[in-house]
Order: structure tokens, then C-alpha cells, then sequence
């Protein structure tokens, strides 16, 4: 799925994660979801991903002409990044610096650029309201290139930190996971937190796309700020739930890129 | 010790490797040895080093003027990259892209540039004879960059190979080893490779550095060309034999550059 | 399969690889395997698996009563096993030790027990012919536990070197891999090195099973000695192909054990 | 410094962590502290530590008749075991068998046994207050070997547990470190939360050893119950300490063991 350059109608940018596949250990159906996404967030080797599955996927990224993320995590290969680490602030500056100068130099080989940075599982949960580990990310990218933006957790304090630092932001949104009345997601242990009805998950992205409000955990309109929704390609289910999101929000006119 | 930019009159690069901690662990005394070489080989972290030690080493080598070298290794911690690894061609090429990329965004950081790629234990080793793991390792840094030169065994087959390909090389030798007839290196295991004496490694330090012919393991004369000369800091007694080589080299009028 | 005490009929043993998956990343098929062979090679965590994954494996093997084999491996997840390292003697033993101690640990916790030792990938292979690092195999096994069965590629000089030094030796053969008429393995690199016709690898079977010569790669007869045959269940074919092997093995009367 | 069976006068354990070189990099002087303690506290290779050296460490601590402790850790060698990290449960257990079973084979292989276990940095931290991250490990002591003791940090809660769990346990004291009114450590942040005064250190120990109180952060007495003193081997100076904690020690009849 290419991304457009023309951005002046109603359009949303579709997001996956990418690059997962560590050796011989395979994951995911990149070819499938790259074909479907707008947005490609690709593991940087610290959490998931190798250098050769780094460059193979940059590479496929941009024969689509999808946009590459840079995927960067926590240096926990056993827990695939998910597990909470309480960084040194220096350390993790300087692991940002590391994994966006790797991404960036597998980019460049196949003639692509990085165009934005989503921290990766427990770090992306951490940095959203805990300001210590934020500012070293921020910290790094604005080191690196401060042209890249920063796609964090939509209705968190570090988009405004960011943006604060000088970076754009992309607000990401979830279209298959109940908010809150205030607009933050509900967590995974909580009842309710993953919507398993196909409908409600099109339902969310649609009204995400358009700005428009949908119903919160409690039943109450909640309205969300989103330029991305993060989508998911782990088995033929979940590519199914993508395809019927890009359907109507074709439908609906509305461009993904 | 800062590289002149002047290289009209006698002159040799000295260098080390560098940046070779790796977490708690310290290895080396990096800033004494810092004072002293023209070029440091810094280790990327795949066989050596961290982002943290790699950044403050480029940092404290541009601080000096010191010329900054992609110490490329296999990906062996445990090993510290003294193992052959019979890698995949491929997986060779995009660790070294990888390498490149992150040492790169390390020294832009600090306002510095690498300017050359040597491989480190192993991989120097194996490269230096065998065309299949060489051809991946020029090749990752001929899609890196072609700027960057390679930092080679004098004499061995990987000089021509690489300069075939477009790399500017510089050919290091070593004023510390015995050398064949041929301008080899007599293998560590073979009595006689390493000088103990301290007067034999500065005359060859001195004959390297003016193109002359100095004595090999068999007593006979023989030439290495060289344009740069391979010191260590491991310890007091390595930086006084660097601190003899230094004094010498000056005393003849030849600049460390 | 439980495998039978009983050892008076003709009897053959089946073993497959198992607990290869690594934190977030599965691999194979590991309970319908385990339904089907008489021997688990589970990994130890150096080549492929982790703690909890190797826990799990002997937990699922004993309570199938299939045999547990300590499969080690060189220390290289990236590799997963697969490249030849050149290891120093010591760190291979050392390596040896602390390997079969973690699997011993997790099979006693789960009320099982050890039986074996199965080299993984670049190591089987190397060990087979380089006395060097069989030696440190070897060693390592003894040191622990002599009463380690240790299982080895048919007709190499591993399986002569390790019943010398005291270990009793699994022979392991190749139902879907030609042999030589020296019945040695033909190198996968060479056309032919690989059985596509389940016929062959049934027929293949039954031949290993019963002490009878096959068709070698060059078309003469050849016998191999085999208390055990390799089998795989990396996908819906492969273990098709191993139903196939056991369906025709007990209509000859054959116990699998 | 051997271990006495014979505990009927005043005696006191001193502790020290060893075997934390890992490859290349060498940590520690632990020939000499080896000479001075009476329990080695042993990398298991999760945090610092290798096959090799694990093995060489425990010989070495065996031919002097020191306790063997298994110190196991974190998966995280980047951080040598330093950063909490939020672990599953069920990974932790697994990770504490594995890492038990490693050092268990190591010290059978030279003859000797482990006694207990204690807990590396961040994880001795956490499981002192976290009774989650206590009851894992816990729970594979007792399933590896109920009879290995715990040494865990005086007066936490974890004390408790362990016993209430069946364990035995060893309270662990320190002598260079300031205690509150209630027997806890005072946080390294703080200021005065580590002594740097020796005679302090000296009469903090003595005080330990004979079960009398000494002087708070603020002033007042406090005493602390401790089966063991934490002591420390990095560099010349702190092995002085030892060495002046184990002559006030020999001077008050105290034997250490």
C-alpha cells in the first residue's frame, strides 16, 4: 500500500509491526501486511529483528513504497521487549542513537529513508507517561535527525514532550482496543480491553479516520486524536479484521497513507 | 594525538583498538592510549563495546583529533570475535551494513566522521585469504559508503581484492610481530611471532615508516608496506612501548598522522 | 510414544529436534512430534530454547514417557547452531557441562530423567570428523554423567572415539538423506542429498530398521548401522512422511522404541 | 579461608560475589578474595559469568574449602543483572532451575557441592520487598533442591517467606553500609549510605558478628540480625577492608566460617 503525498482529503495512515523474525526464527506474514499498510514498523535488532531481516524488510518496505519506521526497543531479545527495564537514562540515549543509525544506514542501501521512529512494546507503554525514559528517546532522535517524527500513544504526556522537544508527532490509535472517557486506552488485564467483535474494530477505525466520537468502555462517547491506527498481520484472522478496516474506510472515501 | 591534515614529509599512522568495554566490564586504558595513536579501530558492539562505550569513544576521539575506524566484528561476545564463525555471505554483508550504520550515527552525533572500516580478530584474519567473506564485507561498505577505507593485512590477498572494488586501503602492519621471507605474519603460534624486546619493535616500527627493509623471522631482509602500524594499551608496559615507538619515530623526523 | 523397555523384537528408535522455540518465537510442531517419536532432542538454550521453553519440553516429553536427549549446542542464537565455530577446547567443555546441568536440573524438577546427549547442527557435524572438538564433547559428558548415552551420525569416527573413552553410542541414521556407497552421508550441497519421494524415506526406514541394505546415491547396495532415525516435524509434509514411517514399520512388526 | 564445621563459639560468614568475568573481560581479584571468605557467591552466566569461568570458579573456590553460593541473576549481561526488569513469573522459576542446574553440574564436576543461593543485584533488591518475584525464586530452589539455603538481605520480608516456604535462610548483613532506625539499608542514593571510614566498617562488622547494636543513619542503636557480611574484592582498597575486618574479627576470638 502506497502512501500518498496527497493528503487533502479525509486519510489515515495504517501501521504494523514489521521485521519481527530473529535467525531462523520466523514471524508474522510481512509480505501479507506490507501490502495492506500505509506504515511499517521495523524491529531494530535490539528486541526482534537481525541485520539481515532488518535490510530484507527495509528493502521490501520500499519496493511498496511503504513508509519505514525505525521499530526500537528494549536490548531484551528472551522478552521480546515487553518486559519493563528500568534504564540508565544514558544507556538508552545511547541504544536510540545505535538502532537509528543502524536502520538508517539498511535504509539508505536500498535507497529509502527513515521517516519516523515508534518505540516498541514495554518502552512504548513506558515512555507515554513516564518522562525519565521519554526524554532519552526523544533525546536520541533529536540527536540523530530531527526530522523524524515520534509516533506515540495518542492522549499521552509524551506527545506533548515531544512536541515540546521540537518533534512532529504521529498520534497512534487503536482500533481494535477499548479507551477509556478520557481517551487512554484501557489495560490488557482489564475486561473488556480488546474488542473481539469485527465490527466495532471497523467501527473504531472509521470514526478515528473521521474524527469522530465512539463509544468508551463505560458507554460514553469518547473522541480520540489519530493521524495512524495500528494494525496487526500475526495470522490469517487478524489480516482479515485489516482487510475489512481498508474496505470501509475505502468506502467511506478515505485515502490510507 | 591529532592526524595532519600535511603529509608531505615522512609520516605513518599508529593505530588501536578502542571502545572495548562492554557494560560493567572495563577493557583497556582508552584515553592514555588516546593521547598517543593517530587512528582508533572502535568496536561497533557486536564482538565488543556497547552504544554507551561506543558513543563516549568516538566523543573522546574526536575530542583529540583522532581519526575514527569501524572496528566491524562477528556477532560473538562470548568469543570476542577471536573465533572463526563460518557465516552466510549475506548475514556477513548486512552485519557489516549494520555496524556501519550504528557507528556512523554514533560519531554524526558528536560532529565526527568515520573514515575507515577495519575488521576486527577473526574476520580480519579470515578476510585477509579467504575472497568469500571478504567480498561480504566490501561490499557492505561499498553500499555504506565508498568514502570509507579499509583498513587491511599487508600483503595478503584481501589488498588487492579490495582495491579492485573501488576501496581506498590502507595496508597496516605490525611492529610488535615477526614477518616470513614473504612479508607475512608468522603465525602467534609459532616460536618467534611476537618481539619481546622493545629495541627490536621500534627499529621495526622505524623501518616500516621509512620503507625499509628490516629482518625476518628467518634473518633475512624483508619490506611491508605500510601506512599504518598496529599499537596496543592493554597495559603500563604496552603504552611505554608505544610511548619508545612515538619518541623514535619523532627523533627521525617522521610525523604521526 | 512411550518408549519400551522391552527390547527383544525388531525395535528401532525415532528421534526428532524439539523445544526449539525462543521467548516470543515458536518453532515446529512440538506436541503432535512428541505423540509420534520414541527420543526428544531438546535444545538447551544455547542454540535454540530458553528456561522456560526447555522446562516445558522435558515436562511434555515425560509425560508422554518419550525419551529426553540433552540436545547442546554451540552458543550462537543468531546462527541457530548452524555455522562451524572454531572453539578453544575448554570453553566447549565448559559449555558441555553447563548445558546438560540446566536440562538435568529441569528433568529432575519434572521427575525425569536424562538419557542422552545429542550434538546440535555445526556441532554434530563437526564433532563427527574433528577429533578436537569431539574430545571436548566427550569430556564434558563424562564429567557429568557416564551413564549419558551419547547419540552420534552413523559410521563417523566420533562413534568409535566416544565407545573408546567409555560412552555408550546412540547410532543415528537418515531415512530422507542419501548415503554414499562408503554409507556415509551424501553432503546436502550435492544433487540427490535429499530424499522428495516418501517411498524412498519409508523404504529407507524399514531398510535401517531391519538391518538391511538400501540404494546408495550411486545406485549400489548399502548398509548402515542405526539404533535410531532422525525425523522432523517442522510442518504438516514432514509429519505426514513421519505417520508414514511409523504405519510402516508396525506392519512389519517393528516396535518403535 | 576454609569454612569450620565446628560452630559452637562466636563465629561469623563472610560473603563475597565471584566469577563475574565473562570472555575476555576480567572482573575481580578473586584468587585473594578467595583467600579471605568464607562463601563464594558464584556467577551463574545470566548476569556475568560463563561456562568457563564458572567452572574454573568453582574449583577454585573448592580447593580452598570455600561455600559455594549459586548467584544468579537477571538475563542480562548488557546490565550485568543491575536493572530490574519486570519478569513473568513462570520465566523467573524456569530461569532459576536453569541457571541452578548449570552451577550444580559445574561443582559436581570438581567434587564439590552448591550450599545456597543468593540472589545478584536488581533481583536480590526486588525479591527483598516483591514477594512475586520471591516466590519464583523460591519455588526453584525448592524444586531443584530444597536443602540449599537462601541468603537474603536482613530484615526484609523475604526472610519470612523463605522460611514459611520451607527454606533455610541466611540473613545477609553489610559493614560499609548505613543502616535506618529499623534495620534496613539506607538507600545508596542518600547521603551517608555507604561508609567510607574503615574503622566504621570494622566496628560495624564486629558489632554484626557479636549481635550487638551500632549507630544508625540518625544516630540511634540499631541492630541488625546476620548470619553473613557482604564483603567486597574489586580493587586493592577494599580488599585491605577485608583484610582489616578479618583481623578485628580473629582479635574478638570470632571465627569465620
Amino acid at each position: 500500500m502506497a502512501h500518498a503525498s496527497d493528503t487533502t482529503g479525509l486519510h489515515i495512515d495504517l501501521n504494523s509491526d514489521l521485521g519481527e523474525s530473529f535467525g531462523n526464527w520466523t514471524m508474522g506474514n510481512d509480505n501479507a501486511v506490507l501490502d495492506l499498510v500505509s506504515s511499517a514498523n521495523i524491529a531494530c535488532g535490539f528486541h526482534a529483528g537481525d541485520p539481515k531481516v532488518l535490510l530484507d524488510t527495509v528493502k521490501a518496505a520500499h519496493e511498496r513504497d511503504v513508509r519505514i519506521g525505525a521499530h526500537i526497543g528494549y536490548r531484551d531479545l528472551p522478552g521480546f521487549g515487553r518486559r519493563f527495564i528500568d534504564y540508565n537514562a544514558e544507556e538508552l540515549l545511547a541504544e536510540t542513537i545505535y538502532q537509528l543509525g543502524a536502520i538508517k544506514a539498511a535504509a539508505a542501501v536500498v535507497g529509502a529513508k527513515v521517516s519516523y521512529v515508534k518505540p516498541h512494546g514495554a518502552l512504548y507503554n513506558r515512555m507515554a507517561t513516564d518522562s525519565y525514559q521519554a526524554e532519552a528517546v526523544i533525546g536520541g532522535i533529536l540527536a540523530v535527525d530531527p526530522q523524524l517524527k515520534l509516533m506515540a500513544m495518542s492522549g499521552t504526556p509524551v506527545v506533548g514532550e515531544a512536541r515540546a522537544a521540537g518533534l512532529e508527532v504521529i498520534e497512534e490509535t487503536f482500533a481494535d482496543r477499548a479507551y477509556t472517557d478520557e481517551g487512554r486506552l484501557v489495560p490488557r488485564k482489564q475486561p473488556g480491553a480488546v474488542h473481539d467483535d469485527v465490527d466495532t474494530v471497523v467501527n473504531q477505525a472509521l470514526a478515528i479516520a473521521t474524527g469522530q466520537p465512539f463509544q468508551s468502555v463505560n458507554g460514553n462517547p469518547v473522541q480520540v486524536a489519530g493521524q495512524s491506527i495500528c494494525v496487526h498481520g500475526d495470522n490469517a484472522k487478524a489480516l482479515e479484521i485489516v482487510e475489512a478496516i481498508i474496505a470501509a474506510l475505502k468506502k467511506e472515501g478515505i485515502t490510507i497513507c
